[in-house]
């Protein structure tokens, strides 16, 4: 197993500390500030725990075996073969990390980045080993959802992308590869094409914001958690997609001519929407909730183990 | 419970009998060919069976008694409180049968359409009782995948609107009212937007077909299985959606001035999903794949209800 290295240590690090070690990595864990780094450590312990009460992990020991605090960013580096940064969402933050394990990882080293908002051409450019680096952005929490947009700046290898591509195949991991840098990758735009057209049917009144939900949690989300929106439809006529397409193109075009709003969401569509969920849901019960959350994306993942999907 | 009358025994109305009957209905099951309806009773014995076998029903025999086959449009009318149209998408269909419906049902019982395409408005205007006529679009099939979107003409009743939601939790399903007349309804527009952007980032070489199903069935479909959109975004900024609307609306904002489309899908695009789906799926396994598909849609759906979700 490949020899791993996670550069910043808030959630979303230790998050990868968990898909890596569990996969039988060895996790080495640096941050600014080393208190942190230790920190995290305990807090990926008690992560592990509730993974195996839930029945995702046997072994939380052994795989807290594999993890490691070290105190420098060479440390760090001086072994690994994929690093994955967890640095705050900020341009020269970037820069600067990347300026410096650039220096210090050995020439093979794939250096990546977990950010979801800035493209890697923003901040290797300058770099002797910017073919190295790329954007690996996961979902959160990644040990839970799988998922991750691997997205290079146009001076990435091919190779670069392959082999990230086949690591995260190695720790369980499901890649996705954009092939062209792209403002919010794949997820958040098939995200955002929906949810602009689900604040649209609310703000119009054509539906409650409970029942918007009820089509997609009761409806479409079921085919969509075991399949992606190309199979289902592939399914959905006899002869496949090209019988799909033509078949509901037309409908779909014709509804398109309505989903070509690029105003922002009004306060008021905000606060309607605000009102209905903490009706649904109070403000004091938000943080029990996304518990709850977490306990049924494990059940799900468990699930989808068992029926090997 | 309530008794209901099925009209038309395709795939739709074999299935809308299951629904009815699961939950202990008396259904009686009319076709303007009486063959075809006898024929479509052994259809529902043989689909009872699979769900049996799959843990979803546990007295098919007992179901099926509560289903029962008449000749004669009046004798299928005569006692029911609920009526579930499922003849062909054509307008003049189901305006002759609406006519006939019509004057032949007692004045308390619900007419509702299965129709995906036609508006409610379209087959209903010059009835006496055009008050308890409305649409109640399943998802196929329904007894698998509850949403039902409901949706009357102008003219429909507020009662005939409230007495569908409340049948329609009676048999288990999931209802959703729509509350003015819209192209395409919920589902299928939420669907449209999410897709339309689908076809788009394939087209212009961003991700491949199979990679972009990735982010959905390993990533966002995870959680829409049992948290609508809304609920999902609630629960991703510590404050809830006027937090995440807030900080995330730019960003969809932004993408949203590149989905403005509104082209009819090119052939070329249209082949090139096909001949990607085709590599996957050859078109001789279509059928295979779709019954793994429900057998994976029961499945998910006993993981749900075990979850009491």
């Amino acid at each position: 197993m490949i020899k791993t290295a996670i550069i910043g240590t808030g959630l979303i690090g230790q998050a990868w500390a968990i898909v890596f070690a569990r996969a039988g990595c060895q996790t080495i864990l640096w941050d600014g500030n080393y208190q942190a780094a230790q920190k995290a450590l305990e807090l990926i312990a008690l992560q592990l725990e509730d993974l195996q009460q839930n029945g995702l992990v046997s072994e939380p020991a052994a795989i807290l075996q594999n993890i490691r605090v070290v105190q420098h960013l060479d440390e760090a580096l001086e072994d690994a073969e994929y690093v994955q940064e967890n640095l705050p969402e900020n341009r020269d933050v970037k820069r600067a990390i990347y300026k410096e394990m650039d220096a210090l990882a050995p020439p093979g080293t794939i250096l990546a980045s977990s950010t979801s908002s800035i493209p890697a051409s923003e901040f290797t450019q300058d770099l002797n080993g910017r073919h190295r680096c790329l954007v690996a952005h996961p979902v959160n929490p990644p040990y839970l959802i799988p998922a991750v947009e691997i997205c290079g700046a146009p001076w990435t290898s091919e190779q670069t992308i392959a082999k990230t591509r086949q690591i995260m195949n190695q720790v369980k991991q499901k890649p996705v590869v954009i092939h062209k840098e792209l403002e919010g990758f794949i997820l958040n735009r098939l995200q955002g094409a929906l949810l602009r057209e689900a604040y649209r049917l609310v703000e119009l009144g054509y539906v409650s914001v409970e029942d918007l939900d009820v089509t997609i949690k009761d409806g479409l989300g079921l085919r969509w958690a075991f399949m992606g929106p190309f199979e289902t439809i592939d399914l959905n006529a006899p002869n496949g997609i090209k019988e799909y397409s033509e078949r509901y193109g037309p409908l779909f075009q014709s509804i398109s001519k309505e989903q070509t709003s690029t105003e922002s969401w009004s306060e008021s569509l905000i606060t309607k929407l605000e009102n209905s969920r903490r009706e649904q849901l109070p403000n004091e019960q938000l943080l029990q909730r996304r518990l709850w959350r977490d306990k049924q994306l494990m059940a799900l993942l468990k699930h989808k183990q068992k029926q090997s999907l």
